[in-house]
């Protein structure tokens, strides 16, 4: 596949690109066509299609994968595709992850691994409360699969979400063995619910920014009253778990200025919050020493708090001392 | 009426009180017995009802006012009545403002103004909301006519809520003449409904405390989820609509670490934060000068961050200059 | 009239414009000529006068509204106006706001209301006080009624003290009635003065910026020591009262970080720095949103604190429904 | 001298101590005795004169030193002196610094050193500023000799006020040799003028408390102020000098945050900053491990910010190590 | 065994207590006695040998377990025991967790732990330092195991310091699995030793409190000291891997404000500040829980910033519906 | 001598320079040629030498002294010289003040100062250990003579850091005489040690940036273990004498967020923080504004934590008045 940002002047393209936007315009002269966005995990760029019409051009929507094939020239000094063919693509063609920044874990064995840890939860409210939005919840299970853990900062890609919810559970998981003050099923079904406002303040890829509802009222409101929702559905769901869960989820932030409206008053509360931030942290730093160079300075980094590189790796003459 | 704080050894009592708290005990002979604390605004008294099951003794519940006769005795340099009497008390026989802190504004008064405010909010989603709470839904109204606004430091007394909310409704309606940018509508429902979640967070009085709800997930959450549950329940409320409402109760703390999740995005809650505050402040000053004399230092005062004393009172004299 | 940004190459313009700045210069050749700068609300222009002693050209001096005929030309890709004839202008033949950002209110309007307002404060020595600064001092009247009320952020133009002093002046008399702990006179005098060390801190208009003392000494001490210079010519000010008002501008910020080398300590100064607060926030809100799209978000803005957004308007189909 | 932290029941007391207060009552039987507050340096002890008419009693004030003659006697375990005797005691019959806490160091020494202090300055404007506080204003040399620098934490003590601004220019003396950007003049006419509004803010020992002024006003503002009207006083005071000193009062404490409504702008400013809080930090340690063990901890100290001790005496061995 | 907190006056007592402190005193009368303090886990109780020569008391020093019979009294209200025979006791004949506050986990199982960790550490030259601290150098060792964590907060018992250093090695040993970038020799090595400076801030039990060097030094330097001692003792020592290992201990409180000079920069620092973190809450929290009753609040507990509670247990009910 | 920064096309140059970066290259045509850096103080500019292997071009290494000759031309709009002789410069043929920024004090007369200090230094230990650095280590002496006190900010030139280091111990000498509780020796001591980490923290002109370890430990951390490390060398140092003068040095940045492990808690250290402090802003508000227009505003500092200006200066007509 010839990527976005390889594209040069006098170049014919013909390959799949997602089709960001699409608008049909009329030109001065009373002409029609259209403007397009293609990208992929490279780079955005504008197409034309000035005869809309032809025989060549077949039937498209924006956010479609779509094969193309025409010119590359140079616009206002940017690269312009004019397209003489295009179709949709059909699934098997692309790699969704030439388009998309993804998650480097298997989105079908994250999903799975979540719903087995649903199995260890004892408490049989718990238990139907996490199956109605992991194994009933449709809309829900599809939006959170794809949906990113954050606009930037970590996990920012398809699956992002998922990935930070598995590795947030397992955390706990181990709290729960290291730590028998904490009550496995409470901690647990904490940890697997406490973003899921996310899938409402985030949209969906290639997007990925911040909804109205997001901004306005956040994930931390939002996830809570969702579970709320659910719970009212569960018959004789007990109140005072619900308020200890509701609690959690409240206070995973772990204080005031972060954005929790309550700060960690029951030990799971504090655990969850330990597990949140640390897995938000070390995924940060990984992405951040990601293809750098061990040993060289990357200056100050703001949500890791300081200047940050990448450790010296163990060279063999050191080994072999 | 004779205050608990003025009794003594000795003294016969024949008067009302508060019945704060009642058990059914046993002596070491197995002589059933009852202990009670009486309560009135001046103290809380032991009280013991050695017979029972006598004659003189009537039904009667805790947090009943209730009608004793009895002898004042001394029990481990306590005051105690040992009563001989006692009946429920009559509605009129009382001034429940002896017993406990009451505002000293009308309750009905008060309230019938509240509704008088819903006729001038026009948006026909925002009228049925209000509505719904405050007059509609008995038992809210109930609750919200008798709750505090606040365990302590101001507004600590029996229709405090419904006092501090046509306070800050008051200053919102002066705020939406005064800057046109405002939205009468939106702002002075959000004012009504601003702490709302308070009838969850404080129990009703004699105990006026946070119960576990009010700790676990606090007014500002539980009044953002009431609005959501009663929104649901109007046909087609707009979504926009209803979220940018749940944005000015979310957001009237003013700043994260006040307990908001959101700070204010929207000029309607800006000017609830400004109101809440204002009235917030002066009502806590109010209460710290009163009975205080005029010019003399009170000494730090945590709520309002410093020393302070009730301004000098204008003269004779200089009036007279 | 055609304003500056409005321009083109080889325009010739005839119109009236503020001359900001004027300069006599010499050519390399010896020759003399007059370099200005012209201004109008929209923008900053450079003008030359390549012949300042021909027939065409009048009297006039910095900060004249002047009238200017000549051909607009461009020099280092910016817009130059050569000038070949200039008068200054009379008082009738230009209007002011088409120069300078002005207060939307009518200056005298607001000056009378004020002056009202001093009527309604009784304590002799209070009223002299004011009236020594609103009615007696015509360089102070001056100077407060062209002042803005800051540089940037809020009130930016010309009458914008006046503004600010009046709206705060009117959310302190609302107050003096809803909360009666509150000394009328005391208040609403403080609430006139509060600010008027701006005359100092701030140049007039279009300079508009901060002046050395203000740098060095601020509004707050500026004022009060104004304050103390005029109270010191009213016969027997009881010091008292003059301790107490000037207590109300120092402290009107509210906290020592926001330059306050006191915090409230009186329940006056507290209603004060409220009314201060309020005005300023909500008008700076306005200032943000206006002529701005409903519903979306404008980033960050610094002196509110987040990210906001102008009020989703209520449409017809919500009124209707 | 018998201290009063000595007197125990049954002595009988002969010696001339400090009357801080002295009021004349009625006992239950109508007859008229004096009830006063005898102090020194150790103690506060309750005395009475039941026979204020009697002829050993002879006239005197409070604040009088006076010479007493009576019993010790308990009453409500507490000491109290039954006075029989009593006279005004003459200026050479007592050393005050039995009396009150007074500096180490000799007042008039000080003073002297002061005013050698105002020859080195050589602007004719700021020398004669000077002298009109420290030569020409008796009031002022009077209450600024007796002042202490503070109500407690460092140089809470008689003539405390003129030893820290004694030690405050000494240290800019050595600053003004060591860092040449300095003005000689103006930065020591800051040294000596900085604290001058503590005469306002302080009341004169034995009481040594904050005044009604300095509470709502402050040092700082008064300070500023004070200088205002003397320089008011001096023909052509320039301008700008006025508003430079100033400026270094008004920002002595160095940030916001400590009660200067500015932060340094000149470099004056900032030596002065610190070395006021050079002398402060340093005079508050030294009074607080003054007559402690070395190298015991002495616990947390508010003023300096930690655990605090007396650092360890070298020991004989080591000097011959 | 009979605890301190339970003798009253007049019991014969004949049991093993730790002599926490012994000094042999002279009467007024020239007669020497001893002065000891009994300490056990439920008080430290004052006792008196008055004949220390007589034949029932046999030696023993300060910090010995000994066998002690006497009387009971009181003086000056405070319980008081008169030993008449005393001996040093056999190790097998007390349980020294009833005496000092132990940790829950075998002292030696931790150690053995501790130890096979070590195996898993393949660099050479962290290996050997490793062992040079936690196999040969028996000093250190013997106060590793022995030492608490914290004088109070969180493992304030003897083993303290080694359950913490084992739980967070545990926590980052996982983390390396679920953190590929994390490097698992120096991390592992990191948080072996990130507390070993605590052996030099704190004196052993039953003191347990920070010695001079803890409060002037800081275990932070000296822990990191002491590995550049250990690391000069092995030949050819990376200096890089040093470094990098000793950033990790310097940076392990992840912030300034928290005493460390260096905000992690490393991956490896910034998960051990995770780990020791997540520990030293989690135990905090389950300490504070302990024994408490569940649904209970228990106010506010400063290091975890808030008011607290044990989580409401699920009962049969829950668990049958 | 001819600045760099005065080059221009078409110029000759023939000076010495200091050869900052050298490397051999290779042509597209596989021809070498090398590629230098020149810098003197006014620039740094590219140098090619196309012919390396000609006669005129003698043998040197980066940061030599070079004697070049060559012409002048324009590569990519920016000066390039083409190099056609080169040579070694002889020690006396430059002024390295011109090719770097220096202390405008004398480098030996400084170094010469803080060796007398040392003799002032009566305690044996503390005498012996200065002389392990001063005297006796030469490479620490070298270093600490070339040496920056900062990368930027202040002192950011060849022999500041020893500058600074007079400059605090200056002050703490002058501490000594005013306030007697000092302990001369340990503060003169703490003094002249309090930066000595530098020399590990940055690396030699012309580079002068934080080198590794600079970064992962600190010049804190550094400095303090270097002291150990000379101390472990002198028999006998007292351990308490040790420990007092490293805390001295952990806590001179006198807060916890400013890098200091622990605060001052002998008033030694606290005099040092002060000291340091003091020359610091000073230094670095004299380096802000020498060569600045008095009276001229700078805009915000940032380590000053304001706007500034230098200080207007007193003119002829003010003194004469």
């Amino acid at each position: 596949m010839k990527y976005l940002n390889e594209l040069a002047e006098g170049d014919r393209v013909s390959d799949i690109y997602l089709c960001k936007k699409a608008a049909t315009l009329t030109t001065k002269n009373g002409k029609e066509y259209m403007s397009l966005t293609l990208m992929d995990k490279t780079a955005n760029t504008d197409a034309k299609i000035w005869e809309p019409n032809s025989e060549g051009i077949g039937d498209f929507d924006e956010l479609d994968y779509i094969y193309v094939s025409g010119d590359v020239t140079v616009f206002n000094s940017a690269i312009q595709v004019n397209i003489r063919r295009l179709r949709r693509a059909d699934d098997g063609e692309y790699d969704p992850s030439d388009y998309l920044p993804m998650s480097p874990y298997d989105n079908d064995g994250m999903y799975n691994q979540l719903k087995n840890v649903i199995e260890t939860v004892k408490n049989p409210f718990l238990n139907r409360l996490l199956k109605s939005f992991f194994v009933d919840d449709e809309a829900f299970i599809e939006s959170f699969r794809k949906c990113s853990a954050a606009k930037t900062v970590h996990h920012g890609f398809v699956g992002g979400l998922m990935q930070h919810t598995l590795a947030v559970t397992r955390l706990c998981k181990f709290y729960t063995k290291a730590y028998t003050a904490l009550d496995h099923d409470l901690l647990i079904s904490a940890a697997m619910l406490h973003d899921i406002g996310k899938v409402r303040e985030l949209s969906r890829f290639p997007e990925n920014d911040y909804t109205d509802d997001g901004q306005l009222l956040g994930h931390i409101y939002m996830g809570t009253e969702m579970i709320a929702v659910h719970a009212a559905g569960i018959a004789d769901f007990p109140a005072k778990l619900l308020s200890e869960l509701q609690h959690c989820i409240l206070a995973h932030h772990g204080d005031l200025e972060f954005g929790s409206p309550k700060t960690p008053e029951l030990i799971e509360a504090f655990a969850l919050h330990m597990a949140d931030n640390t897995d938000a942290k070390l995924e940060t730093f990984t992405e951040a020493i990601k293809d750098k160079e061990a040993g060289k300075w990357l200056g100050m980094n703001r949500p890791l708090g300081g200047n940050i590189r990448r450790t010296t790796e163990w060279t063999a003459e050191e080994s072999d001392a």
